[in-house]
């Protein structure tokens, strides 16, 4: 099919995240309403809820992580929508930006104009083996799981593969690492607000008050070689390759176009959207590229009618640093083989030719799984608007992307944003 | 909000549904598999699955069930729509008609012209227990879950206050099973295929066989008030006013109407599409009243342009034998506190003035959860193309009505269909 144009315009209108972070004692209700109140408080000319009238909810499984199912009536009474309709959309880490996709829909059909979409997941209740073993379920629990794989190992095998071709090593991985955890530290809803360097600080300083023997690591890749500081999780892939577990929700407000301009001056506009699938990661021809990305961007690319390198700024899904480096290749950022040289060179930090995950990424912002594509949404509009603080970008980027990935690449999504 | 029309018409061109019941060893995959075909079979001008844009699944929880989260790519996959996007949509028991609704929207929005609804859930894996822990996840698992309830016990709740109200009696809400059976009984894919005076027989018939007490029940509505042939779940639901643990799967096919006759010359439309949210169950007023359900109504008649008076067929969510009651009246068929008289009375029979679920319904054709809404829609197909074999209500009715529930009622879905 070829890629159409949307019947009528879309644009987000407010936009807002709760802190991530790990929170015991809050349910995903609580940091559904934070999310809420921080998008209401974004919208310049006022919000009143009643006006909404409809409510998408990505959400990946609070079946598995707070035994809750049947969220989404739940999240819309606690943030006072009752009776407007309320459904969970649900394509993994992808459920996020596919509630995104599916609320420009609602708006394009003619039934809706002013629509909510949020996205929540609340991890942390569970112990560390089972927060793993439930994301498992996103691979095929039949033919992958019980070989072994858990996510740390089908991105472990996507990595070698990738090193093996292109002649990447454990130190490309790093680099994302380590521009991601700049950004984060500079995003004060990011559920890490260190740099690597000031982690490594840390930690020295606490073994000094503690009376420990004191490392001697010199930078941060000196740091990041450490196995104690920096286990391996799954060659090559180190614990700061990994995103984290994390509780968080966001929350975007759409309207058609027509209407944006009753909340504010500066709405930004989803020009593009795009959305693929593919089978598991085992019965894929090449591990090195994430095909329903490819096929996502293209769609929203045509639909957007811009090209790769028209795109300032993306928010992309970094679950693990060699995810970000297939990513801009997948978009058409970079050639294949390419990206893990752009990281390595810088091209995508903050102030690079080429900035990615400004907002510090799922690796240092952190991956609520189901909130993880509308905080990217959350990020666009900051960015795009001027209103990023220290981490904006400078010259204000005016065209934006966002990439959301569900389980190994069986969903992708994609969205391209326009300040005009 | 004034409900509007649909900016694009939108017609069901073919549907089926897998065989309800408990099938070990057989994945929901399995299931989908056996609808899809059917749903291909059923097109009368054929289907080439490469012509089918999008895919909308309605599932509850495969996370619970079958340990499987991300599912909709994994069904995709299986009946070979690869790359297009699949998405799952979740609203407890109402997952499969809200899938239907956002499927609708996916053509009025313009971007899809042929789209796949399935609904699919895989329940009989667990022990009975845990099957009606997962359900009650659909309740307010804070609030509602530590005070002891369980569905049976929600739905005890309603039928009680509805008795004490109205005067209503349990023989009111055995006139609903036995009608559920009887058609059933005629319904070739329902898991119950047998009238309550067969299941009485041939418990009688085996007792003779195995030398043990013949019981001697002469009629139905003694078997029926028998404490070991149906015991009392929560009072006064017993056995035979539950619904049963099912694994099943329906599949419909949506395009714009534009294109309906490309596929069959006797499409049904779908004129009409409410959907509404509540408050769970002990934050209600009413339990009497599920004013989702009136809400969601009143939306798809106003967008139809009918009165509940036109509504020739209904297939409604009667999880619960008080549910079906309840609808009945939340409908608008019947006045409050007529429902259960209608029943009685037989008005709701299949050769009745007001025919409620030819197709056994919930309680005999089976409630695999996901998929209940979108089997509504199969029956439906049926009956107002005339091909419902031996259930066929004479005269095929031209207009009929789907209503699906989620939970207590945090959540309805009502459509209206057209034969032109």
């Amino acid at each position: 099919m070829t890629e159409r144009k949307l019947g009528r315009g879309v644009a987000i209108v407010g936009a807002g995240m709760s802190r991530f972070g790990t929170f015991p004692g809050r349910a995903s209700r609580d940091l559904f309403v934070e999310a809420f109140q921080a998008m209401r408080e974004s919208v310049d000319k006022g919000l009143d809820p009643r006006d909404i009238q409809i409510m998408y909810l990505g959400n990946y499984s609070s079946d598995l992580f707070e035994g809750q199912g049947h969220t989404a009536p739940l999240m819309a009474d606690w943030v006072g929508l009752t009776p407007v309709p309320a459904l969970r959309v649900e394509d993994a880490c992808a459920s996020g930006g596919v509630a995104l996709r599916q609320g420009i829909l609602a708006v394009a059909s003619g039934l809706y104009d002013i629509v909510l979409v949020g996205g929540v997941e609340k991890m942390s209740d569970l112990p560390t083996e089972r927060v793993t073993d439930t994301l498992a379920t996103a691979g095929d629990v039949l033919y992958e799981i019980p070989a072994g794989f858990t996510f740390p190992g089908f991105y472990a095998a996507m990595a070698t593969a990738y090193m093996d071709r292109y002649g990447a090593t454990p130190e490309s991985l790093m680099a994302v690492g380590r521009k991601n955890h700049e950004n984060g530290a500079l995003n004060p809803k990011a559920q890490f607000s260190l740099t690597i360097a000031d982690i490594m600080a840390k930690k020295i300083a606490g073994a000094e008050k503690r009376g420990r023997p004191v490392p001697t690591w010199r930078d941060e890749m000196e740091f990041l070689h450490d196995h104690q500081a920096n286990p391996i999780i799954s060659w090559p892939l180190r614990l700061f390759d990994c995103s984290p577990i994390t509780d968080g929700a966001a929350a975007v407000l759409l309207v058609a176009a027509d209407l944006a301009r009753q909340f504010t001056d500066a709405p930004i506009h989803i020009i593009g959207s795009g959305q693929a699938s593919d089978v598991a990661l085992h019965d894929r021809p090449d591990p090195t590229v994430i095909r329903a990305a490819e096929r996502a961007s293209h769609q929203a690319y045509e639909m957007a009618g811009i090209k790769p390198t028209d795109v300032k700024l993306a928010e992309v899904h970094d679950c693990f640093t060699i995810a970000e480096i297939l990513a801009s290749e997948d978009l058409g950022f970079f050639e294949r083989g390419q990206g893990y040289i752009a990281a390595e060179e810088g091209l995508t930090r903050r102030n690079g030719p080429r900035p990615i995950n400004t907002s510090g990424g799922l690796k240092a912002k952190g991956h609520p799984v189901g909130a993880s594509g509308v905080a990217q949404a959350v990020e666009i509009w900051h960015q795009l608007r001027g209103e990023a603080g220290a981490r904006q970008v400078s010259g204000t980027p005016d065209l934006a992307l966002s990439h959301n990935v569900g389980g190994t690449g069986q969903t992708c999504v994609v969205h391209i944003y326009e300040r005009r």
